[in-house]
C-alpha cells in the first residue's frame, strides 16, 4: 500500500508532518510518498541518520495552498501544489490514499475536482470518528459541504455505516438523524424529509432522531447532519474540553497545597483517560463519497496525529470502503 | 414584582418548584403565583410551618400540557393548564413574569399566542447564558424557532445585544455570527447573508462570525445561530460535560488509593470551580422577542435552579429589556 502524504498542510508543517509519516513507515506496512518541498523536507528527513532503510520519498512540488485561500480556485490554479500533486498520486494510481492537515477546503476541492464524486453521491462529506464511552460514533458531514438536501443526508447515513462497520467493525451499526428532539415531527423542513427518507431506506439500520447529546454518549454508531452543524458542533466540543482542562489547571494553580498534591495523584488516572478521549489517537477523518481514500487530519496536528492517520489511510484501503459503498449504491435501485 | 411561575411543569415538577419558588420569595423582593393543583402545591407548602409569612399564593389549573403533545395544539386546547394561564397572568397585567421548567415548545408556544411577538421580530428566541472563563456568553436561538430568515437572526442580535447590556451589565457587547468560518465568504447561503445584513446595522456591535470554539471560551458576548444549530450546540454541550465527568469518575473508581486520595484532595477545589460553571447558577434562558418576560427553565431544573431563574425574571423585568428592545426597533428605521 501506497500513501501521498501532503507535507506542507497543517499548523506544524513540514516537521511534524515528516517527523509523523517517518514514524508511520515504521509502524504500518506500507509506503509514503511525502509531497512537498524537497530541500525542507530532507532536512528534517536527515534527523534519521538510517531513513533511507525505509520505504519513505519525496516528490518535489514548488506551491503551497494558504488557509485564506478560495479552496476551488486555488486548486484548479496551483497545479504543482502539493495538495493538488499528492491527490493526482491517487487519481493515476500511484498511490492508495492521500492525507492532508493542511487547508480542509483545499483538500476537499481537490478530491472533488480530481478524484471525482462516486457516481450516485451528491455531496462527499467528512466522517470524523468522536471518542465515547462506548468506543466511537462517527459524525458526518462535519464539515464539507454546508448546503446538503434530504437525499444527500440519507447516502451520509448509508456511507457512515458502511465506514463504521468495515472499519471500526460495528455490526449492522445504529444510524441517528442530528435533530432537535426524538418525536419523528421534530426539527427543520430539510430533517424531517431527511427523516421520511430514511426510514424507506431499508439497507441500513436507522434508529431515529439523535439529539445533541448523543454524539459524546455514544448511543448511536454514525449520527449524520449537513457539514455547517457538523463543523459547529465539532469546533464546539474542542473548545469546550479545551476551556474545561483550562479551568481545571487553574483552580489547582490558585488553590491550596492539598488541591496541588490531588492533581499531582490523580495525574497518572487521569492521563490514561485523556488518552482513551484523545482525538489525535484517530489522526484523521476520511473525506467519504469521492472516488479514492482522502484523509483529512486537523490543522494542529503534531507527528502523532499524523502517524495515527496514516493507520486510518491503511484501515480504509484494506478494508475496501470504496468497494463496498460503490457496491450498496448499485444495490440500491 | 409579580411571578407567574408553572409549578407543574419539569420533571420534578411540583415539588422542586414549589421548594424553589419559597426560597426564591425569601430572596428576592418579588411576589409569586404559584399557578398548577392546588392540593399538590399546598401540600408542599405545608413542609415550611412558615410559608404563609411570605408572599406566595396559588393559582389553581385543572389541566398540565405533556412533553409529547403538539404545543400550539395543546396551548389552544388546554385554556386551564398551567402554562396557558400562567401565561394569561402576564398578558393580563396581573404578573410581570412568567416562568416554566416544563415543554419547551408549549411555553413558546404559548407565549407566541397569548402575548405575541412584538412588532417589527419575526421570531422569538430562547436566550441561553453560557458560562466561560470570561463570565458568560448568551447563545440565541437555542430553540425557540428551528427555521430563520436572515432579517430574523439580524434581530436576534439586537436584541441579545440589548439583554447583555442591560441584564449582564456588558458595555458594548460584542456580537458574533455562528458559523464555520472567520471568514466573510464562509457558511451556508442563510448566514452569508445574515452576515451582509449586520455589516449595515450600526445599532449593534457586530464582531464578525464566530466558530463554535468561540462559544465556551468567550470571545463573543452574544452568539446569534438559528434555533436547530442552537439546541443541537446546546445540547451537546450537556452531553459532552456530563460524559467527561462520568468518565473521570469511573477512572478514579478503577484506578488505585493514590487516584482515590488525589481525587478526595481535589474535590473543594473542583467544586468551587463546578460552581463557576454551573447552569442552574442562571438557571433559565429569557424567552425574548414577546410582549412580556418569559422564562425558560431546564426541565431538570431542581429547586435552586428555579430560585436562580426567579432571580433572572427579576434582573429582566427591572432592567426593563422590553422596553429597551421596543425602543430600539422604532429607531432603527
Amino acid at each position: 500500500m501506497k500513501i501521498a502524504v501532503d507535507a506542507m498542510g497543517g499548523d506544524y508543517a513540514p516537521e511534524q508532518i515528516v517527523l509523523g509519516s517517518l514514524q508511520a513507515v515504521k509502524k504500518y506496512p506500507c509506503e509514503i510518498i511525502l509531497v512537498g518541498d524537497e530541500n525542507q523536507i530532507k532536512d528534517i528527513l536527515e534527523l534519521d541518520s538510517e531513513w533511507k532503510k525505509f520505504p519513505i520519498t519525496i516528490r518535489h512540488t514548488t506551491e503551497t495552498i494558504e488557509m485564506g485561500e478560495h479552496p476551488a480556485d486555488a486548486v484548479r490554479n496551483k497545479k504543482d501544489s502539493s495538495i493538488v500533486v499528492a491527490t493526482e498520486l491517487v487519481k493515476n494510481g500511484e498511490c492508495d490514499a492521500v492525507l492532508s492537515a493542511g487547508s480542509t477546503g483545499a483538500a476537499v476541492a481537490a478530491a472533488q475536482l480530481i478524484l471525482r464524486r462516486i457516481h450516485g453521491i451528491g455531496r462527499p462529506a467528512i466522517a470524523t470518528p468522536i471518542p465515547t464511552p462506548k468506543g466511537v460514533t462517527l459524525l458526518l458531514d462535519s464539515g464539507a459541504n454546508v448546503d446538503c438536501k434530504p437525499e444527500h443526508l440519507v447516502q451520509l447515513g448509508l456511507m457512515g455505516s458502511i465506514y463504521a462497520e468495515h472499519v471500526f467493525g460495528k455490526e449492522n451499526p445504529k444510524v441517528g438523524l442530528l435533530n432537535i428532539g426524538e418525536e419523528e415531527t421534530k426539527g427543520n423542513e430539510q430533517v424531517k424529509s431527511t427523516y421520511q427518507l430514511f426510514k424507506e431506506m431499508k439497507k441500513i439500520n436507522f434508529c431515529g432522531n439523535a439529539e445533541g447529546r448523543d454524539i459524546p454518549n455514544g448511543h448511536f454508531d454514525v449520527v449524520v447532519c449537513d457539514g455547517f452543524v457538523g463543523n459547529v458542533v465539532l469546533k464546539f466540543g474542542e473548545g469546550l474540553a479545551r476551556m474545561i482542562l483550562k479551568l481545571i489547571k487553574e483552580a489547582v494553580y490558585d488553590g491550596g497545597v492539598s488541591a496541588k498534591v490531588g492533581a499531582l495523584l490523580l495525574t497518572p488516572t487521569l492521563k490514561k483517560l485523556g488518552k482513551r478521549l484523545d482525538v489525535s489517537e484517530y489522526g484523521g477523518a476520511p473525506l467519504l463519497g469521492v472516488n479514492g481514500c482522502c484523509i483529512i487530519s486537523h490543522g494542529s496536528s503534531d507527528a502523532k496525529s499524523i502517524c495515527s492517520a496514516i493507520g486510518a489511510s491503511n484501515d480504509y484501503v484494506k478494508s475496501n470502503v470504496l468497494g463496498h459503498i460503490k457496491n450498496a449504491l448499485e444495490n440500491l435501485n
